[in-house]
């Protein structure tokens, strides 16, 4: 059977990712990162729902705080508020953690090496694009040339599966696939129950409207 | 002031591109990894030393146990052996550590976008190629598209000065530019005093041989 790394956040992109790879016919091995960010125990408890939802061959939570001292984002520095939404602008947000996804990938190829998996998946996908550098297509297109000339295991490749799908998009298919949205989380301010407010929420709640479906977690 | 970041791990090769940073004239921020490696603790106490000898702005000491974690290297697994020299072998070493480069270059990556440096310097060199996939230059030109597409803060370049020179010609700068080799540190295996036959110390003695200098660390 197949291997990949998933990288799960517990948010619901996330989420639909891995129910992609599974459908795919891979033995997933979930790697779910903390960097410091606000939620962080919440999305670790939802990432690790998730991986047992997908039955996962193993789950490593890898802690590099070393993200929240560097700081440079409102997402691991208290001193800096987490914005309300603010969909239309081209600006990159303050919620960007500088070269966070690199970090991420980097882990994600040092155990895809050890274990010989073919692919590690992440969530990233176009609504994204305008806001953070580290989620365009441009970016996975360096990554894989970068794993092709730094790895001693060769075939190792990063799939985006959700790169071309808007958010409206991902809920569908995430409901074709029976993800399990109710284990996933996507606030950026709370733990307890979604904020409503901040970009994240606001993205999450439209997606599901306009798709037509209820979302799970908010009953 | 231009800004850079050095990587110092504490060996010569770091040494040495600090004080080609210095001699170009960049303000200087040490960057020091510890990734679970056997003589972790005496690299650390060597790489600040090289940082305070260069008046580097900041010391940064970032852990990253998660690669002792992932294993798959001698240079970070108890259970496997640092084996003796063999300079001629054309496989990939056991000491080899999956994606070991990526993963600290990403780190710099993340502090450089906050300090706003301009360079990130690195002392992978030419005699490593045969050996670590993450040393060859068709790696770093990767890494550099990487950053171009990956990053909010745009012209953060990694800049590897000893990339073409072997480790005689490294001793050879390091001496013409005063690099101070008696604060480094090569050996896997030992903390105390080099153990004079793993792949390191063996290189090490070579090139200073090769150069016609005596090495400092042994007096």
């Amino acid at each position: 059977m197949k291997k990949a790394i998933c990288l799960v956040s517990g948010g619901m992109d996330s989420g639909v990712t891995a129910a992609v790879s599974k459908s795919l016919g891979y033995g997933i091995y979930v790697l779910h990162v903390s960097y410091g960010q606000r939620t962080e125990q919440k999305e670790l408890r939802c990432a690790k729902r998730v991986a047992g939802f997908y039955n996962a061959r193993d789950f490593k939570h890898v802690g590099i705080d070393y993200l929240r001292d560097i700081g440079g984002s409102a997402l691991t520095d208290e001193d800096m508020e987490v914005p309300g939404a603010d969909l239309d602008s081209d600006e990159i947000p303050v919620t960007y953690v500088p070269f966070r996804n690199a970090n991420l990938l980097s882990i994600a190829v040092s155990w895809a090496e050890v274990i010989g998996a073919d692919a590690i998946f992440i969530g990233a996908h176009c609504e994204d694009f305008a806001g953070y550098p580290d989620c365009r297509p441009e970016f996975y297109d360096a990554f894989n040339r970068l794993i092709e000339t730094g790895t001693k295991e060769k075939g190792i490749k990063v799939e985006t599966p959700l790169m071309f799908m808007n958010k409206t998009e991902i809920v569908e298919k995430g409901i074709a696939l029976g993800a399990p949205f109710e284990l996933t989380w996507s606030c950026y301010k709370r733990e307890d129950v979604p904020c409503g407010e901040c970009d994240s929420c606001v993205r999450r709640a439209s997606a599901f409207k306009d798709a037509g479906y209820e979302d799970p977690l908010l009953f």
